[in-house]
């Protein structure tokens, strides 16, 4: 008799996994619990449905679950959550609406994901209070805009899903406003980035409460305020995104070792501290190539990689998922922001490293090509090693520009190194010097002088 | 009594030394001698003056010459013509309209450039028959467009300069035809782009004559046609772009070493045979840093980089003038080409690997996001090694991608570590696996199964 391979949480991650594992082995049983509906969907393009620039939710779905049972022969079962793991009979305990039952496994993959964090706040379960992390979710606050017509939205939290929600929300024509605790802005991107997205934020009509905790929110059954410290400001509609934690309970339960990023501990397989479990996604932590050292950054890319890996070792080709360097990019309206790496200085110093930094602002193309705009990059670099540690870039073109430091990173270039790389120019492009070339060139030069 | 620099051509690589030796050195005495009245210009940008979305062809100048003389304090003599080198004896013969002079040099910088080849076609003197390497000529034929009124141009040659005349001259309004005796424009792009792009000229109305040798023009004083082995075309402007070659004349006849690719060869500091002298810019040749040998790829960053780190190296500080990949960027059109490395398969196994390559279309962005573009990659990497030795790609957006493959060819990356990098992704500006890591995969793929 066959193998089975259980996979717990149908998104990227664990269809990854069970439709790598399908091609390598037509034999397996593979088997994939989603206690959802919603399987192996883009959940970054929720905010574009909000805007309305995607049509149906159905569009953010890559392939769909019957796509999955007849054309890759898996077995997978929504509505059906995991609620146990017993590592040592290697079973799972599956809910559905009737049923409790119990599943074999030989190999198993925990896809738990993540959750949008819900704060302490009073109010939070007033009507028209949203965080963003599924799918329902967003069909939700779509649902809220066009039948309610609030006029005036609240974002609480300046991460990702704040920055691009102002933006859906703006293009649907609403007043927006939007709290941040913390002096600035996407605070991963650092400063720099910050300081470009703030400034256009507020050119776009966004009302910016920087250093501005949010107490709650008031209304009686809708909501109809955000509370302050100092005041009480009226608004018809409130997104909640103050970041995501990962869906560890389950594996936590279970015996399942938890890292000290708190997401699931795995090592260069994937693996947990069970032989047969692995760990995979937004709950799982993953090997950062600057540091070396265990990471948390739960995004898509390091999701799909890792699931496919996993795929591949439990049919029998041990398979690395591979280190991250902690790369993103977000669109904030007209603007791209994206970072690489460690940026942040006091990050740095934690991993051992003495941080030099350069900031520096150049045109997308040749100066004198129309439609030129300006990039502003950062760079930082280790002062002992000369060995690139991160950057950051902003701007309206030109912010995919982060894959070369992001390359740079996985080969661990020196500042020299990348001032030497022989990037593509032609005016219409970059200026003779791409502006990463010249972020290096400049950080180089503080080198060769300290002063 | 202080050193004496010389600058033979004031251009990319002779202005970069001459401004980067004159910040490290005070005191240095530095001569430039430019037989023409033109410096620091951006050769690339012509193009782009002629369409008419560079107003003046003084903005492709970076920096004028009084600024090189009184902000810069080097001895720039526009109008010189360096005529002879004796490398013993440490001088150079200099003509001007009146004048023949020696000058001493204790350090010489040969930056001759390249220019524009000739081919011998009957009829290249008649009037309206235009090659484009200078600004003069540049000059001369906007001003042919404006006050001839062509309305049919022919032009001979399908590289970049053909491609980038063409859609100036289209963007002018003239019906554009043009002949290429290759099988394929664009040449060093691979025949993958070449096919993208040439569907791409024709859609825009060019009258593409591939496999079509020219033999001559006709025309009484102003030229009226193309000559072909079969048929003459009639045709109002002719533009021959076929390519460049270095001038490398003049050092020669001093007995300094010139290459096999038949640019000046130079070691890694850029030094010819001769220990005072050095060459840089479109005459030298460089190290390729896939194949560790030198290699002639006249374009605009290399010859900055060699000219600044030979001003350094004159200094007192030995600065390795750095490899190239060979990396290309060209617009056609609403397209965007680019190119790194090795991916001509002949050339790859002359160079002893033994190539397998891949060609891929995806998107440039989510699928479902708006404005998502077809993006080809090709990428070729060493059966035996794994290691990645060039790739190409083509589309309506994101050809700086090539970056990502240039870096990865600097830091001697395999078809595994690409597609294991961690690249951005957020729907607005890539799919979750960027184009690049797609053609990784399905190469990497390749490899597992020889089949």
């Amino acid at each position: 008799m066959g193998e089975t391979f259980v996979v717990v949480g149908g998104d990227a991650a664990g269809m990854s996994a069970a439709s790598k594992a399908r091609r390598e082995d037509p034999d397996l049983e593979i088997v994939v619990f989603e206690k959802g509906e919603w399987v192996s969907y883009a959940a970054c393009g929720m905010p574009y449905y909000v805007k309305g620039e995607v049509e149906s939710l159905d569009d953010l779905v890559q392939v769909t679950p019957e796509a999955f049972r007849t054309e890759r022969d898996i077995d997978l079962r929504t509505d059906h959550e995991v609620v146990g793991i017993d590592p040592e009979a290697r079973t799972v305990t599956v809910s559905t609406d009737d049923l409790l039952f119990e599943q074999a496994y030989d190999k198993l993959l925990v896809a738990t994901g993540a959750r949008a964090i819900e704060p302490p706040f009073a109010g939070m379960d007033l009507e028209g209070v949203f965080t963003v992390h599924d799918m329902d979710e967003a069909g939700a606050i779509e649902a809220y805009v066009s039948e309610a017509n609030p006029e005036t939205a609240a974002i609480v939290g300046g991460g990702y899903v704040g920055i691009e929600m102002a933006e859906a929300l703006a293009g649907r024509g609403l007043d927006v406003k939007l709290f941040e605790m913390l002096p600035h802005v996407l605070q991963p991107f650092g400063e720099s980035v910050a300081t470009v997205v703030e400034a256009h934020l507020q050119e776009q009509g966004v009302d910016l409460h920087l250093d501005t905790p949010v107490e709650g929110f008031g209304g009686e059954g809708t909501v109809t305020s955000v509370d302050l410290e100092s005041e009480s400001v009226p608004v018809d509609i409130v997104i909640v995104g103050v970041g995501v934690e990962p869906n560890v309970e389950l594996a936590a339960d279970a015996g399942i070792q938890i890292g000290e990023t708190g997401a699931i501990a795995t090592d260069e397989f994937g693996r947990t501290n069970y032989e047969t479990v692995f760990a995979a996604g937004d709950c799982a932590e993953a090997t950062n190539v600057v540091t070396g050292e265990a990471d948390h950054v739960p995004l898509a890319l390091t999701a799909n990689r890792a699931g496919r890996a996993i795929g591949q070792t439990v049919t029998g080709t041990p398979t690395e998922v591979g280190g991250i360097a902690g790369t993103a990019i977000v669109k904030a309206f007209d603007l791209g922001a994206a970072r690489t790496g460690l940026i942040d200085e006091t990050r740095a110093r934690d991993a051992g490293f003495d941080p030099i930094s350069v900031e520096i602002t150049e045109s997308t193309r040749a100066h004198y090509y129309p439609g030129a705009e300006e990039l502003t990059v950062t760079l930082v670099a280790d002062r002992e090693s000369g060995r690139v540690l991160g950057g950051s870039v902003v701007g309206r073109e030109g912010a995919k520009r982060i894959d070369t430091v992001a390359t740079a990173l996985h080969s661990g270039l020196t500042v020299t190194e990348v001032e030497g790389l022989d990037l593509a120019y032609a005016p219409p492009f970059s200026p003779v010097w791409d502006p990463i070339l010249t972020a290096a060139r400049v950080l180089a030069g503080k080198f060769e002088d300290p002063a």
